[in-house]
């Protein structure tokens, strides 16, 4: 709500803080489950730790409004998600670890199916694997001539995804999506929004002819659809806000590339978050701010599979005390929206939180649940403050004022 | 928080959404009463409700502002109470259906009793009867003479109040009420606030002099007094903002006034909640959206008369069935502002609020009270936000980012 004030307060110290974000945490009663996923998780250590520490939910957005990971990130890193929504070609630049210029323009690609009139039969051209999606892209490479001096760069991100950045002068970035959400129809073509971005689009098109013709034998992946245009416009660092020595231990490009933006550190890709652990215990010295992150939590609640998703959830709290052993000044557990299973999407209801911190007041809560957070001693706030709370456990905030 | 982000999101589908204003529903305990009116009343319906949904409480403005019915009601339809904070003459004129013009002032009427030295003695002239009012305001139509182009209308509302309308060039709406809100002094005169609405007090005060002449001789309405001098500027409907068909059931001038203003169509005036309910079943195909008010919750309030009100919502909870065998997807139930029959007035005390949806997330509440409402799974949350949040349980909102 005061914009830059936790910043005019923030001071670094020694403490350790590990923020770790359990996609999708919060979930809702379904049929034949009496409770939510987290309450009818055997989650002994989580449950421990809530009794020590203290409880809240979390608003991402505001009331009602269901998050996309990217701004419920942004909001957990401190971030405005409003003010900063950034599109997912950006997001995608960055979870590729591809330094974005004043030049750039960037797309998330999607390889996709057309049939012979040119009408989309598949979105996802068959889920492709990773080899296939790079053997395309260097042909696309290969092929493909852009007048002077406009360059493209395609680089190959996992199945049938992949980011295209478009390089030169005068580029603009609004400009439409070629994805037309359905198929039967054709890709639409992109569509400048205003005079400045009429370049970009005209090389867009450009691009995605030649691609087209490129790609006429392909069994697959005969086409390209673009969505979320959007140049970089570079946001201030964690450290720069709160004196943290960030680093994401995080495997998700989407998650990296916000992490990346906010200026954190990446470690190198690991397989599982057992590793994570790993690689927490082996830099616990060497940074001052953990992002940790779990995705089975939101991939099972988009599944539906509401067994899965307290799986997902007992998987993590088994890990819980090497964490706790390390003796970090704080420990927040959260997520970055709800994926109940009953929805199978992500949803608007208000995520978990838990601080546990020697600092924290004990608030009564017996365990680590949607119930306890709810009248937790944190009470109901938004996601955009959570940092100010921990940053204040790790005695890391000055008094405001005399 | 962030304006017009729910505008942007919001989508078109089939779900029917019933919005039930139980008017100054918030109490509080009082003396012989342990607990307060919504507490003790018996309302098995609405606590079953309650069990299967979720609550929460609302701050119709900000903590510890009392508001009144007509920024209340703004709010609960996701209108900023204050910024759309309307003269209560521009909320008579839409609750009596009389379409204001960019060329009209208008100001609420409550005809008022001065004795021979002009000081007020009744400032509702003794509460006269409708019929009365009608005749008085023929023959002020009937008396008095506005220079050309100047014209009025004066309208009968009920019992002592009327609506008062100046139609012409150059009026603006920035003038002070002649109601001193006190008896033994008299009206005070029309005053401009400043030079541009000069004209109008002139024109007012023109008025007001011929009106106490023609009245001269009538026993106890011989003065009017007005207030609420107001122009209508046009909002924005629920249509434009929500995607939204709705309409108004509720019976009283001051609620269908601001229904109208958001652009909401007008169910004929019937008699009494079941014929609201009545008027819900008939018409449930025909919109998305259904304003129901309830009217004795308040005003039973505003005489103090606990019981009273506790039987009001005992009234409300029978009929409960009948609104819940439609099957909306979302009912809520909540208040415009609270009327603890303690304080015989409006407060500022947080108002209760139930959302009934299968897509709501059970929060244990056992029954629907203030105090479940307060540690309910909604939180407290401002009443503006109400809207998102209903449109959320509806499914009638994009997510927000990638």
């Amino acid at each position: 709500m005061y914009e830059g004030l936790i910043e005019q307060l923030a001071v670094e110290n020694r403490s350790k803080i590990v923020l770790l974000v359990m996609d999708g945490l919060g979930g809702m009663q379904m049929q034949n489950y009496n409770g939510t996923e987290l309450e009818l998780a055997k989650k002994p250590n989580l449950d421990t730790l809530a009794q020590s520490g203290t409880c809240g939910l979390l608003t991402p957005v505001m009331p009602g409004v269901t998050t996309g990971s990217g701004p419920g990130h942004f909001a957990l890193f401190g971030y405005d998600p409003v003010r900063n929504n950034v599109g997912r070609g950006v997001l995608s630049a960055a979870g590729l670890e591809f330094d974005l210029t004043d030049k750039d323009v960037a797309a998330r690609v999607n390889f996709a199916t057309i049939d012979r009139d040119g009408n989309i039969v598949d979105r996802r051209a068959g889920r492709i694997d990773t080899e296939t999606n790079q053997r395309i892209c260097e042909l696309l490479r290969r092929k493909i001539k852009l007048p002077k001096p406009y360059k493209f760069f395609l680089v190959t991100e996992k199945e049938h995804r992949a980011l295209l950045v478009l390089r030169g002068p005068n580029l603009a970035g609004d400009l439409d999506d070629t994805d037309p959400q359905q198929v039967g129809v054709p890709p639409l073509p992109v569509k400048a929004q205003s005079e400045k971005s009429k370049k970009a689009a005209a090389l867009f098109n450009d691009f995605l002819k030649q691609a087209r013709k490129a790609l006429a034998n392909e069994p697959k992946a005969n086409m390209l659809l673009l969505r979320g245009f959007a140049k970089h416009h570079p946001y201030p660092s964690m450290y720069d806000l709160y004196k943290l020595r960030a680093v994401c231990l995080a495997n998700y490009p989407m998650y990296r590339g916000v992490a990346k933006l906010v200026g954190m550190e990446l470690y190198p890709v690991v397989k599982s978050f057992a590793e994570q652990v790993d690689a927490l215990e082996k830099n616990f010295d060497k940074y001052d701010f953990f992002f940790m992150h779990v995705k089975t939590t939101d991939a099972t609640g988009e599944d539906g599979n509401f067994a899965a998703k307290m799986k997902a959830i007992e998987d993590v709290d088994v890990l819980i005390p090497r964490i706790t052993s390390l003796q970090p000044e704080v420990l927040a557990i959260t997520g970055d929206h709800s994926t109940p299973s009953a929805l199978r999407s992500h949803s608007w209801h208000p995520v978990p939180l838990l601080i546990w911190s020697k600092n924290a007041r004990y608030d009564g809560a017996r365990n680590f649940s949607e119930k306890s957070c709810q009248a937790g001693g944190l009470g109901h706030i938004y996601s955009k403050d959570l940092m100010g709370l921990v940053l204040a456990h790790a005695r890391r905030l000055k008094k405001f004022g005399a």
